[in-house]
């Protein structure tokens, strides 16, 4: 254990445990019994550590490695010393994962960081909101009237749960959040900082200047929902903001108002999408993605991090640049701009310019 | 009412009382006592809910629509089936809005997250605090020593409001929010978890590294200022940084220390405008907008979405593209930068670059 | 003093006492006895200001300044009237932000926001939290068990500290703060509102959707670093997220789970580093720059706003663009791209677009 101090002691495991648990097959039979009782990589392991090997370039740290056992590919599993045992497996970082899933389940969802169990006494809990009973409420958080949280749920320090909000059971809501207009299921992580369901940036502009438009949608979050620090997401003006099953959205990234987010989705930090638009299942921003308003991203379609997406991008392809374009006409873009910035327009004969900082 | 839980059930209208109130001209008066109790778009109307039609592509929307009425311009109005009384006017959308705001007034500015009126019991509020009659603090806000607030105001739960502060009449101040060093003016909104008035970034760099330069000015936000969710706003250095009467800022901007921005401006989500640059009056900047340091932006011009300015940007324009030119220009870059991407510099007989993933 | 309110009156200095303080020389030395009470900007300053003159583009605000003293470089010093005192000096902006960093002693680190000494009775200290003397918290902070805090340091309004953190000090954790599994060495400023040690983003998707990889490491941050509002730091996943002592990072950026970030380095807002990636000693990241995951920037080397950063960045070199390159590579192809716009790719014969709004 590298870290102390921030999870509990995981129990041990055996390797003959592991190997049932991920489907790997244990090359030396006889080392079944021998103990692993954290995960590590290569560099950090030590003699009761278990790692993975997937890539050839990590061939060094292997070689100088002192972890007890290791997740190899078949291809790869003559690189391993024997010293350390060898648990061949088609995809070595997924069956780590899974043992580190394992040992590590306490921290699988962010637990009170009060080490807190049931309503804290300094908590404003008000006599309108409904829990069930084994909701965790950590100190001073505010749980406004006709609330409802399901069993299993944490509401961190601090933070905020506005009139009406529904939350459903074993979610975690980080320290500082505020969560207002909302309906959010089961399962649901929210990281610290949130805030969800505040008014969209809605203004009708004339000679009296911008007049609010009212904001009087909900946010409705649903199951298995994973949302990074920082995040906000905006309630729906008309109609609601949704973010479907399973999708997960990392830090400082911005939802607009009636935005509908699909089933499985990746959203990485910093991207935006503005008010209005549709990302279909399974679809995938890269980071620093801007979606303009009223736009579309059909299914399983992917977009490389920093483009920026107008109108329609149609389902199960991989876009990239600004405004975004099929990903290889985007890289012959980028390759022809160095070649002509590298050859000139006329043959090298311009003139250089003066190179002055940009900001 | 398609959203409920969340704000009060509105009043219901005549059509007479709405044409009043908007200037729009029935088209049958027989129906001038048919009354609606909700706003909502074509496709989610009923019968008892007033709609908005401007846009020949929602036609289909329309032919379906259950609405009970519709504004629409006199150019449109023989498109409306006649079981939906017609209401026309010039700009049906801005009358769709004014008709909201009178439904869901309660909706135009954020009320107390925990049905609170007074001071929650749960707050703290420093005894040199002055705060007017009819100002509202939820539970667990802090106020600090010598911070004065007007009537009428909003102080959402577990907000801080730091020494000194002065928030004006029927401000909102969203839950979360740290306001420091700030004076705020009326009828401004700060959204939830927005930081106002911390030190900015300000350095010397030499051998002993980076030191601190002293930021000891404030933030001035006037009348009638709308911020979005988790915006920063840093507190001048030598000089104050200012907010003009009527701005409107989006959730996730960062506006440096000494930035001065003008009346009536629009700042989009994302957008950053670094230390001691101006914004003129009615300023633009569409999302994701960077302005660099010490620059300037003319009254009325509009930076189009992910464009970056250096220097100084004239009145009136309409700019894009990073650094920032003209908009024709930059299209004009982006459509050649396509055709040579296309047809290569040397008319396709460039060797095509290999597609690999940018990150 | 322009902007009364928000920090203790200073203790003025005489101009003897301040080229003491800052080598400079006092250019008439019967002034020595003349007395300055605040800095100020040329045209902001009165007679007891002191100000700073080192660029000629200012030369009318010198002519026209009431500044009581001015440093001056001694190419510049027969710019400045007589009546303002000459303090001759090599670099004058660092020798002013010296005497403001003595007479605004106070605004070097961020003091309580409540007027506050001691710990505030309604904030939540668990039992098992160390602190030792001297250290200040604010109204409303949570402190959980295990915290140790060293003296000096202030814990904002509302911050959250969760179980197991140390913070050394002389720290300053700004309100609405949340800190997780976090190590934190002495003479540290974290702005209001950031999120420090939650989980990062890690995913192993396959059929089942996106299952969580178990994010355990710690963040540990050195000494002297200082942190903008609202930035988020994640925890490592396997190894820990560092920030090297005296690095200073700017509002609203995102560092994900593993990264290493050097010594001194700078980080200018909003801009973001994806998981696992290094910067070397004295790294610079402009505003706006991103950075990929498992990238790797040379120590000293700057990266230009907006650019983004794949793969490996040498040190001590200036690159700009996306994909990042050097500097003058960069305009290079700026220059051409917006000659190419200008002229076509076939001599101007190539037909304009027609300019439609981006988003």
């Amino acid at each position: 254990m590298t870290q102390p101090g921030f999870f509990k002691q995981p129990t041990p495991m055996t390797l003959g445990e592991v190997a049932a648990l991920t489907g790997a097959e244990l090359a030396d039979p006889t080392r079944a019994s021998q103990v692993v009782s954290a995960t590590a990589t290569l560099d950090r392991a030590g003699p009761k550590d278990l790692a993975f090997f997937d890539k050839r370039k990590y061939g060094d740290e292997l070689h100088h490695s002192h972890a007890g056992a290791c997740f190899v590919s078949a291809s790869l599993q003559a690189e391993v010393p024997p010293r350390i045992a060898v648990l061949r497996v088609a995809r070595p970082y997924e069956a780590f994962v899974e043992v580190a899933r394992a040992l590590y389940a306490d921290t699988l969802r962010p637990a009170s960081t009060f080490g807190n169990e049931g309503i804290a006494e300094s908590a404003i809990v008000h006599p309108d909101a409904l829990l069930e009973d084994g909701v965790v409420i950590d100190p001073l958080a505010v749980i406004g009237p006709d609330v409802e949280i399901g069993t299993g749920t944490v509401i961190g320090a601090g933070a905020v749960i506005g009139a009406g909000v529904k939350i459903g059971r074993n979610c975690s809501i980080g320290p500082g959040c505020s969560i207002l207009h909302c309906y959010i299921g089961n399962d649901v992580i929210i990281h610290p900082g949130c805030r969800i369901g505040q008014d969209g940036y809605g203004f009708v502009s004339g000679p009296k200047g911008h007049r609010k438009v009212p904001q009087h949608g909900r946010v409705l979050i649903q199951n298995d929902v994973e949302i990074g620090a920082g995040t906000t997401v905006d309630r729906g003006a008309l109609r609601d903001t949704v973010i479907g099953e399973g999708t997960k959205i990392d830090n400082l990234v911005q939802i607009g108002h009636n935005v509908v987010i699909g089933r499985r989705c990746i959203i990485v930090s910093q991207s935006g999408v503005a008010g209005s638009s549709t990302l279909g299942d399974g679809a995938v921003l890269g980071a620093r993605v801007g979606v303009s308003d009223h736009a579309t991203i059909g299914a399983g379609s992917m977009l490389a991090a920093r483009s920026s997406v107008v109108g329609e991008v149609p389902a199960n392809v991989k876009w990239g640049g600004s405004p975004a374009k099929p990903i290889k006409q985007f890289f012959r873009e980028l390759f022809e701009v160095e070649r002509l910035g590298r050859e000139g327009l006329n043959g090298g004969k311009s003139k250089p310019p003066r190179a002055s900082e940009e900001g």
